[in-house]
């Protein structure tokens, strides 16, 4: 499980599963059926929990929406709403009347992208209440937001970056989105994971940096992402997998392919392939081709969401027209 | 063969030697290493090397250099002035007193940007024979360039646009960039194909367009492309082909997973995973990271070259300078 | 007159007014005000009325629109169905199964840049029509859109590239949008102006290019501008006759000043100030300092005119959303 | 002379000199003729000098290029190599092992993106430390980069990001980029000022920020900037001077209108344009039509000093190619 990089909890779980055909100890699993979404609750519970499935402990949820890269504008409005109930289901019971929302991720590069977009469309508010020389009101929350950009664009740690600007404006509440990858293409653009255990910016790279989270900046941080790649050696796995699967029931070469490489771990399995590919395949992605397109469309779903969360009295009809 | 879609006309001719580990007659192929680069010569000489190799007859000549997409500025200067020498081998007898330049590709996808991009560091000439009312000069080539987009975008083929304007401006020479694909990662920003055979505007993806070549535009054309996509299927079949490698000389498993393996033709193995692929792949692709960062790269070795090439006496640093 | 340089016909009324204060012979106006902006009707009857106020015969449809530059949602929907109704009312008795909208100006100039981000939002769907191999159909109208560029970018006559493609598509009607210069501030991203009898572009600039008309193209155009800029002449002679104006009632200095700037004619001091300014001011222009997010907003507005009034069935929530 | 925006002091001294026509106390003023361009150091040496002048004490240096907004690419590295030696005769006795440089200004105003243009073209080298686990080395400076946006983009003040960073990464020396505004259109784009008294991000629009300077980052700090505006009031302003100077000697109205305009002081004279002007012209600015082509090149030539002054051994050609 280890071996097969994923920043989606719930894949982590399906690893877990496919290859010990168990439930996790000390990890409880909640699933929610909509009519165009399902919603998966993760919570690792205890050190076993997080031991046995390689994630702190807190709450994973994921919203699944099969349709979502699709063009209907009814669904992704839908699941912004959909999303910024999540969202206050986590925050409910925080302190929020002062807001950062940082977008991480590097914006030169197209799959990357997502935190930097989503942080142009999201509502700041912070400079009236500065004009007003005021901290708070009722009426309104106050909400700054910020993209550091990455080490290699600036030099500086994300973690320096955010860590500096919390202590200088002490809000009450972080809210941090990134781009993530998934092992399964079907999930690219289709899935939303928010979770309040914090983010690690980059940590799928290998790269051991300052995390971002409650300890570390000394909030609460939420954080929100959707998978825009799928590594090249999971798209080859899982393609292999699929092959085995097709061939399982037929005759001869088909029956023999399976049962050897059934014959092989998952994980012997994804060790052999990245082996392979890694040479000359570093910095590879699998994504749509279309995939700036794609973030677009998603930032606007993320901060619609966000907007509505953060705002109470705003709906989906003005924040769409915010950020046309 | 048929169904490893290449771009390529070198791969093509690969995919033919492997299968049938035999030279393909009515193609000739001539290679010249450099220190830095090989530049490949295959020409397709007659209808039987054509029906064999899929291609039209003519030459394709493909300057391959393993590390540029690497940040060597050097590198890059040279390879432009290799590249403008390759272009004035293929044009050398054709009359180029008015050139138009055309950028194939979606500027709104990253990976498909590449003409677009090259377009607007072509150096255009063609406004100031305008404003002195001339025609042609001999110490300036009249250039005129651009972009005509795709179908998708501006609901007009390709060839409809380049036709009108060709049919008004009427150029000696149509040169035309496009983005490629490769079935090989290894060649993806490191490879530039040039050929005198024209080129079918997203041919890849299977439509049946209008071509733009010497005998539609009425003009002789010269397309340049890099490849900057490998298809996910190919990624796969060739990952597969890697592992069946390594494993042939170890025991048990690999054995007899090798022999298994090597019982399918490349071509069934192909369909099976194009097969178990498509219902979920369509217009997935698998790519560098910072594609659109090593396009941008990429689009100042390319207008360099066709700088050069066209407007003699310019040379490297004073190309260099006008673009950057 | 002729010196003071506006695109709008509704301006050059107004400074035939200022300086004869009598009616246009063969020019008729018609005023309508509504509650967020007044339509004016300028038709310029026959050579009399088209050789005093120096512009061809035709329509000239003006909304002008106080707050369109605020943030104001609901305003923006409402012209742009003011807009989509105004544009209805002249091509009405058009032919417009076939249309090709044409998105002037030069995309790298931010103040220049608003036809072809219009292009970027008009619902094409000309594609559709070449997949499923028809020309018309009643429930669709077939939309094409481009942007041609500039000829210093593209070294390419605009009309050149139009006209090549109104051969190759053969469309019903023409729509081209452009950005234009006002003589006044106050009008600067608050006025559209719609008119049938063509445009030339970059006509301002004092070009003698050939102009996009019935006559030049073989088919209707109508051409929908807005202004972005004022000139520095314009507004250096506005603000002095503002000085002047609030002078003439104070005593001494007041007075004098008034009665002496009185004494030259609008044109005299016009020229004046041009002669004056224009060895440093070339290409100087007075704009909003935020004119590409002005223009971002402005192309949203348009573009939901031209596809409300062109796809019959289609309302402002619609557009929106497709273009969000 | 307090009515009289600009952001340039040599513009400070110009306008006391043209209302004074003497010296001013405390500050001294050097000039430097070269072929292509003049050097004038203008320093503020007291308190008497800096309520004079209204600038703090310190140096400030202002490189005047009359052809740099010209397509020379020759002039414009000689520029760069100019820059970097007043800004090393300014930074020659600070200690410099680790530097921050930060580019102010809002990158979605045209007009207002130097810095963050700039920024993109640093060469940023902190990360490469970070990876080696070193704070300095002999044969490379330390340099971080980064753009805070602005106040009503993040609604975060600029300095509390900057200081927030400051305090985490601790550098030796800020460097600050920042678009200036002038009172004369002839030194847009063409004047570079260099200064190390700080610089207060916003302070020409009125606002009472607080300032970048040596007492509130703790390090020391030296700001770059370049004219990209010109105010709509002062460029009234200097028209009708520009037009009185050219009337004094004509006969009969040219006499009266000099003798009446010359009654009024420059101060009142300004700030009736300002009155007159300001209902109507809020952020309006007077810029060069294509100011977002002349910035990117701008940045380049900026970037280049910087990168030359920073990086010892570094020439004009190494770094033309980083940033291309």
């Amino acid at each position: 499980m280890k071996h097969i990089y994923t920043d989606l909890a719930i894949e982590s779980k399906e690893i877990y599963h496919e290859e010990t055909k168990k439930e996790i100890e000390g990890v409880s699993v909640d699933v929610l059926e909509g009519k165009n979404h399902t919603i998966t609750t993760v919570k690792v519970l205890n050190d076993r929990g997080s031991s046995l499935i390689g994630r702190p402990q807190g709450s994973f949820i994921t919203i699944e929406v099969p349709n979502l890269n699709k063009s209907d504008e009814d669904l992704k409005d839908e699941i912004s709403i959909e999303l910024s109930k999540v969202l206050l289901s986590l925050i409910k019971d925080y302190k929020r009347d002062k807001v950062l929302v940082i977008g991480l991720g590097n914006w030169n590069i197209s799959s990357d992208a997502l935190g930097p977009k989503v942080i142009e469309r999201v509502l700041v508010t912070r400079h009236i209440f500065i004009n007003y020389d005021k901290e708070s009101d009722e009426s309104m929350v106050n909400v700054a937001a910020m993209s550091p950009g990455v080490l290699g664009i600036t030099g500086i740690e994300t973690y320096d970056i955010v860590k500096g600007i919390v202590d200088k404006i002490k809000p009450d509440l972080v809210i941090a989105i990134d781009a993530l990858s998934s092992r399964r293409m079907d999930r690219v653009s289709t899935t939303i994971q928010i979770t309040d255990v914090g983010i690690t910016p980059g940590s799928g790279v290998g790269n051991d940096r300052q995390g971002l989270n409650k300890e570390s900046l000394g909030v609460p941080i939420i954080s929100l992402g959707i998978p825009t790649v799928v590594n090249a050696a999971t798209l080859v796995n899982d393609t292999m997998d699929l092959i085995i699967g097709s061939l399982k029931n037929e005759a001869d070469v088909g029956k023999e392919f399976y049962s050897l490489l059934d014959q092989l771990s998952t994980e012997d399995k994804y060790s052999l392939i990245e082996e392979v590919l890694n040479p000359y395949m570093a910095n590879v992605i699998v994504t749509p081709k279309d995939i700036n397109v794609l973030i677009d469309d998603l930032s606007i779903i993320v901060a619609n969401g966000i907007n509505i969360a953060l705002h109470p009295g705003i709906g989906i009809r003005d924040v769409n027209r915010y950020i046309r």
